[in-house]
């Protein structure tokens, strides 16, 4: 997910904490026995097996990464309507969305004074690239942006070093998105940013970089919280630390991808819509395993498993794979563009974009009347350890809809600590997941879809 | 350190899982109190402050790696020296050691059917270089010797995997340093190794191939368990993946490098040598903080400690850094050429080469009688909680003086864990280590090596 899916989950965190009221609703409200026998079922069925982990797996492990405008993430798109058509989801197709193409191309960077040490290092995406030789300076260390301006005088033709240690992603991702810009305000030539995460090990994170208009874009890369504390120690130990950062970053000219989209055509309301969804672009590093393959397994699960089960609630569970959430959110645009409208026919809006490590939780955003209807359906989960929501839902692809037609929405929100440990690294692969995490995630979306998709009146706004 | 070092650390495991007998010394030896006030003093003077770690950060910091041969390794040595010199110890001074010099250049491999992906890689040391282009080839991934042999007709001219999974270094190690020359002798034209350490975060373990005599050698890497996972699932869902491995990795003449010796030179029997270092040279990743140069700093401790506490031995305490553990073991041989005559002169060797990491042990080999007293002297170490003496002491470094002068020989093991995570990689770096594990460490051979050198008659044999 990008930055600004995230302040939210952030948020969702801290809510986790402050409502202990989440966990008052009835453990069984008489209105759901209705749906008690279809939700065990569909339990059932979710975790029988790992069906869910070999799906990531099969994705992951054949398509890899799936930058917008790569032949990979076309490939996946091709997989995934064929596979969703041998599924049985019905109106399998895609929506044809233009998204950015950015190319990373070769890039390294390099302590060469004292002596000469690679650092490890990622461009962030959307970064201009250097001249072919690099660009060799000074480093100027800054621990925040109140710093940045203080040392305004020191900072022309330098390199400028974000140092800013981690704390909480939406505390910290302010300096990768914005500190490049900040820093070449004040003259500098190119900027470090610190990854945006936990130490992990030597484990750049990268991520978009935002430029700001009349400002000149200077090179920018996240480089590995143990680089940046060396070359932090070394220039406090009055050493003047010179760096060379060579990127090679192009923006080439946009291409045409697609949003993925596959129904449950509703049994009676087919025009009121359960819109469930994931984004299927990652960045070009590890596989995309989290961020958000996962997300779009699991919600296309959901649909998987009504076929299987034979159900067909009132109204129609849509699959939504977005296009361009890391660096566009073109396809959550174009998709809000194309059923504008029918917005206010979209009645609910789930979105899984943070991953599905445990303990997981389920944030809602909505009505109060909408809420309590939602905690009472979170009762079901109780056999999963879901039966609290916590405030916060929505997603960055789901917003706009979301917001045209005023619809509820909710979050799968998988264990922050763990998301950002490999968040848009290298280390974002399958081998991180349990099975049974996949299978818990799909399970309780499909039971929140389908009451959602079945109940007799829609959710209230 | 290297391979042959570690099946004694995993012995040394075993053995503290196997010795309850270990704590059975009594816990006030008599013979122990004109030592004590003194061994409490040390322990204070290693635990006041971080000095020990600032050294080691301002040596992994400024040099950086110091694989045998490079530059950084020469620096490195003329910054001990000096800084020995600075710190008072006596007859400082550097032994000449011919050590070989490989270069890694550069490398890359990758994924290229079913489609392109970058693979997590490091060249294993020693490894030759591929042709210019690169060695492409079908992958046959093997998951233990037995089974590289029952599938020698598919390996002509394919790249093995060896897809071990890591249980134990000692268990795993032969996978890196002879799969490569048993793949050959079956037709393999490149061999990959599923890195050597627990599942990091995308991290390979790099570390010395071992070619056969009259065995074609061919480029051998370590790849991220979790690329060697995918490869695996890939080739067990039937797809014949394709493999381009380029290395640039070279082999040039030997060049002069040096054992790093400084003492404490004995007020009574100054020919007698309680000898204690660890090695200076490290992989050419990561800073080599833990491998190792945290045990050359915690030994080089033990006599700046003395001369800070005015304190001078009956016998000479030596501390050498040694050159090219990891690919060569030229300095221990040197060592041990050039001091040969006085082999027998050299009481107690102690090593530090398994890191600092808590919970840490100290590992000892040697008669019965010597055992009894060096239980002894652990008693002074129950303030560090170190008082427990496994079995199985010794190092590569002083394996073969101690060897040659049938000395008793100790290990300082820190967690084995912890260590294999990042060893050989680009993460052993000093951000994983606490001060307060390496003064503890300094603290708990600084007792251990004053009492040998101090008490009046020499450690048994």
């Amino acid at each position: 997910m990008s930055s600004a899916r995230t302040v939210c989950v952030v948020a969702c965190a801290c809510a986790l904490l402050a409502t202990p009221a989440a966990t008052q609703a009835p453990s069984r409200p008489a209105w759901l026995e209705p749906y008690r026998e279809t939700a065990t079922r569909l339990i059932h069925a979710a975790t029988a097996d790992h069906f869910a982990w070999r799906r990531l797996a099969e994705l992951t492990d054949t398509y890899g990464h799936r930058l917008s405008g790569s032949e990979n993430l076309e490939r996946a798109i091709g997989w995934a309507v064929e596979t969703m058509r041998r599924d049985g989801l019905e109106d399998v197709r895609t929506e044809p969305v233009m998204v950015p193409r950015w190319v990373r191309g070769r890039e390294s960077a390099e302590i060469v004074f004292p002596l000469k040490h690679p650092i490890a290092m990622l461009g962030l995406g959307g970064s201009i690239a250097t001249p072919p030789g690099g660009i060799e300076a000074e480093v100027v260390v800054v621990g925040a942006f109140e710093e940045l301006r203080s040392r305004a005088a020191e900072l022309r033709g330098r390199i400028v070093l974000f140092n800013t240690p981690f704390t909480t992603y939406s505390d910290t991702v302010a300096y990768r998105t914005g500190g490049p810009r900040a820093a070449s305000q004040l003259g500098a030539v190119a900027a470090l940013v610190r990854a945006v995460g936990p130490t992990g090990l030597r484990t750049p994170h990268t991520g978009s970089v935002q430029y700001g208009q009349g400002i000149p874009p200077i090179p920018a890369a996240s480089i590995a919280a143990e680089d940046a504390d060396r070359i932090a120690r070394l220039t406090a130990r009055g050493v003047r630390v010179r760096v060379r950062l060579t990127m090679e970053a192009r923006a080439e000219p946009d291409v045409e991808s697609a949003n993925v989209v596959g129904e449950i055509r509703g049994r009676e309301r087919p025009e009121e819509v359960v819109l469930l969804g994931g984004h299927f672009d990652s960045w070009d590093v590890g596989t995309g395993a989290s961020d958000d393959a996962v997300g779009c397994i699991i919600t296309w699960e959901v649909a998987r498993l009504m076929v299987k089960l034979g159900l067909r609630p009132r109204r129609t569970v849509r699959i939504v794979l977005f296009a361009n959430e890391e660096n566009g959110l073109r396809g959550a645009t174009a998709y809000a563009t194309r059923h504008a409208a029918h917005a206010s026919n979209h009645v609910f809006a789930l979105e899984a974009d943070s991953g599905v490590f445990n303990p997981a939780s389920l944030g809602f955003s909505g009505s109060a009347a909408a809420r309590n209807l939602v905690r009472d359906i979170a009762t079901l989960l109780a056999p999963l350890g879901l039966s609290d929501i916590v405030a916060g839902g929505g997603g960055a692809d789901i917003g706009p809809i979301a917001q045209a037609g005023n619809a509820p929405m909710m979050a799968y929100l998988g264990n922050a600590g763990r998301y950002f440990a490999i968040h848009h690294t290298p280390a974002d692969t399958i081998e991180r997941i349990a099975p049974e995490e996949v299978s818990k995630a799909a399970a309780a979306i499909a039971v929140m879809a389908y009451v959602i998709a079945e109940m007799p009146e829609r959710l209230p706004r």
